[in-house]
Formats: C-alpha cells, structure tokens, sequence
C-alpha cells in the first residue's frame, strides 16, 4: 500500500482509494469497483463529505427498521467489504442480522475469499456461497440463498444495483440502500435511502445499533413511523445545490 | 471484453467504461485511473451526457490556441490514451501537436506501452520516455522532456491534476484542460476548461482543428479575445443546477 502523509489535505479521500485497490490486488473487490468508487468521490463531494443531518436521521430509521425485523440481512459486495469490513462485522453482530455476499461479477473464488475476509474482521455469519434461491434479475445478483435473503423482510443493501433494489422492493421487502447519489434509480426505489459515505454510514449505524438496541419496540416504530424518505432526498439535492452555489462565482 | 447490448440505456456509459478496463488489462491505464474514471462518470451525468454549449465554446477557444501556438503539446496519460488513442492520433496529426505522455504512476514499461498504443492508432510524434527535463511537482508528472512540454507554450491536458496544473500556468504557459468538474482546481486554474467528456470533447476537437486550420491568424485570435473562462466555469455550475432542479421532487 502506497504510504500517504497524514497531512495531506485529501489523506482520507486516498486512503479510501488504496483500501478498494488493496481489495482488487486481494481478489475480494472487481475493477468495475473501482469505478463505483469514484462515482462515488464525486457525489460526495459534491454532498461536503460529511455526513448530513438527513443522513444522520436516514441512519436512525434504518436501524430501527434492522432492530424490528423477523429476518434482517445485510447483503455485502466486494467495496463494501474492501471498505468496512469490521464495522460491517459488528453491525452484524449487534443487531443479529446475518451477513450475505451478493455480487455483480459473481465468483465462487471471490465469495469464499470475502466471506474469509469478513471473518477475519470478526463476523460470525457469512452465507452467500450456496446460491440456492433467485430472484427475477438478468445478472448474478439475482442468485440469493433460501435463508438469507429469499425469506428476509428488512435487507440492508449497501452500493446497490438500481434493478435490484427495484425488485426486492417488488418483492414486499424493506430495503435500505447507502447511495451518494440521491437521483439514483435506488435512491429513489428504496425505503430508507442513506446518502452517505459508506465509511462514514456504517460505523454511525453500529454506533446508532448499540444505542437503540435497548429502545422499546413502540419507541422504533415512532422512529419508522415518523421518517420520510422523500424529504430526506430532496434534502440531500439541497445539500448538493447549496455546495454547488457557494461555489460559485 | 464484456459484450454489451446496443439496446441497453447505458451503452455509451458502459462501453467507455469497458474501454478503461481494457486499458488496465493491457498495462496502459492504472487502477487509479478507474477511480477517475467514476468521478468523470458522475460528473458527466449531472451535466447531463452531453456537449455544452460552453464546452463547444471552449473546444474552439482550446484549438484556437494550439493553432497559434509556437510549440503545442497534447500531454498523454493512461486513461486518455485507452479512451480515445484514434482521436489524439488525429489531432496531433492535424494540429501539428506533439504528443508527450505523462503519468502519475509512472513505469518506463508503462510508458513504452502507451506510445506504442498510440503509434498503431497513426500518432506520428509521440515523446515522454526520455524524460529529461523536470517542472517542480513532488510526483512523477513533474518528469517532462526538454523538446516537449519544457519548451511548450501552449498544452493540452486532457484529465489532469490540480497542482500540475497550477504549476503549468505559473510557469508561463497557457494550459487547455478536460474535466467535468468545473469546480475543481484543475478547472479553476486553467486558461480554458473544457468541461466535457473527453470523449466526446477530443472527437469534437478533431472537428474543428479540421475547420480552423484554414483561417486566418487574426480569425484564430478574435475567438481567443471573445472568450472568457470564468463565464464557462459559471455555465457549467449553471447546468449541474438546472440538472438537479429537473431531478427534484
């Protein structure tokens, strides 16, 4: 890994970068990651890089919504987990949803090397190697496990696919969706849509888990109950044009 | 590479991106240059996919000035040369521009491989692997030539970075840059800033290199004097704002 001076004005901007090609050199993250990524970089600068009160209260909701749920999953690609793999161990662990690798460029190899990455950072359940149910979808995404997201009612899907998050939808699940772009088609598909960093979002959601773990059920419905999701989306295309204004001449 | 149906709404967008993937499989783009290669993506798609009125403002101005110019160069790196090798081939052939190739991360077999690329694609003057001069930059795109871009007096950098940039202008020269953020230092500190694909903009450029070739030198400098970058940079911004105006709910 190429070393980068703390000082540097954009150091966690590029230390970002390096996990997701450190994840390419490994095998666990596809080039066309790269990519993402730096779609990414883009939209959050255009957000501030930080992460935005609406993000903060989609965090909340999506939680909540994780906590309530009979069957959560929290379906993992290749960035997310060259990006935060331990932060999506603990969410793992504390709030009891199981962890399932879903890919875009599907491998086996790829898969058994994430869900050993993953491990590593301390996640006790991994599935995603089976493959043994699908959904309506043209790629391999659409290949899902019979005990994982077949049967789930909540799906936690970082970095997700527009068609995918359609369909699950379809399906009658609630699905929450971490997307820097708020005009995605999955942004506005999903029921909760986080518009926020990854890096960012989901060491705030284990933090936002350990807190509202103890909450009632009736206080996490009142979290549901009150979110909206179009007014978090049309909050963060705020955020953008107000950045954009500041800088203009 | 990926076969992709020409039916698909995101055709252009995929192959471009199939085209850089490629470029990393040929050891001529490196994995960094995917990560830019998303940003570009993103920016793109806010200014809408398309050619600008302002782009195609600056496009002239850009040809306008390397066909003044004493000692043009059209400086080269990984991602440029595996999007549009024909189109750079043809505008250094019209324009009478040397090519020079510059990298970020730079390899000597990097570098060979680029000008070999661009040789089979008709570029006649391709230079960059003597390296025999030097800009003061802390990173390896300060490594130049003597007969190129030390000499030059006007260069295009198609997808450059910021404190090149910066230090291009300080040096004297006048610098012509592609890149879809026009609020970037790149494009904040360029003498013209083509905020378009390139893609698209150095296909264009081939246009109108073939169309201002044959006009006087006081033509050349009316469009020169007409034109000003910061009301570009402004229109760009404008039309980001437009985009997301149509977006919002």
């Amino acid at each position: 890994m190429t070393i980068i001076s703390k000082d540097h004005p954009r150091y966690i901007s590029l230390v970002t970068r390096n996990k997701i090609i450190d994840g390419v050199n490994i095998g666990i993250t596809s080039m066309h990651g790269l990519i993402a990524q730096g779609r990414g970089e883009a939209f959050d600068y255009l957000i501030g890089e930080h992460t935005t009160e609406s993000a903060m209260h989609a965090q909340r909701c999506a939680i909540a919504y994780i906590l309530l749920a009979k069957n959560p999953i929290i379906s993992v690609n290749g960035n997310a987990a060259a990006l935060v793999p331990k932060d999506i161990a603990d969410l793992s662990n504390i709030t009891g949803a199981i962890i399932e690798i879903n890919l875009f460029h599907r491998s086996e190899e790829r898969i058994e090397k994430i869900i050993k990455h993953l491990k590593l950072y301390g996640a006790k359940r991994v599935i995603g190697n089976k493959g043994d149910a699908t959904i309506p979808l043209k790629h391999d995404r659409g290949i899902i496990e019979k005990e994982g997201i077949k049967i789930a009612d909540v799906v936690l899907v970082p970095l997700e696919d527009g068609d995918r998050c359609e369909m699950l939808i379809k399906l009658g699940k609630k699905v929450i969706t971490i997307d820097l772009n708020p005009m995605s088609r999955t942004a506005q598909a999903s029921t909760v849509s986080i518009i926020n960093n990854i890096t960012r979002a989901i060491p705030d959601m284990v933090q936002i888990a350990k807190e509202l773990k103890h909450k009632e059920k009736n206080e996490l419905m009142e979290i549901i109950n009150s979110y909206g999701n179009n007014i978090i989306l049309s909050c963060a295309i705020d955020e953008i044009y107000k950045n954009l204004n500041e800088q203009k001449k």
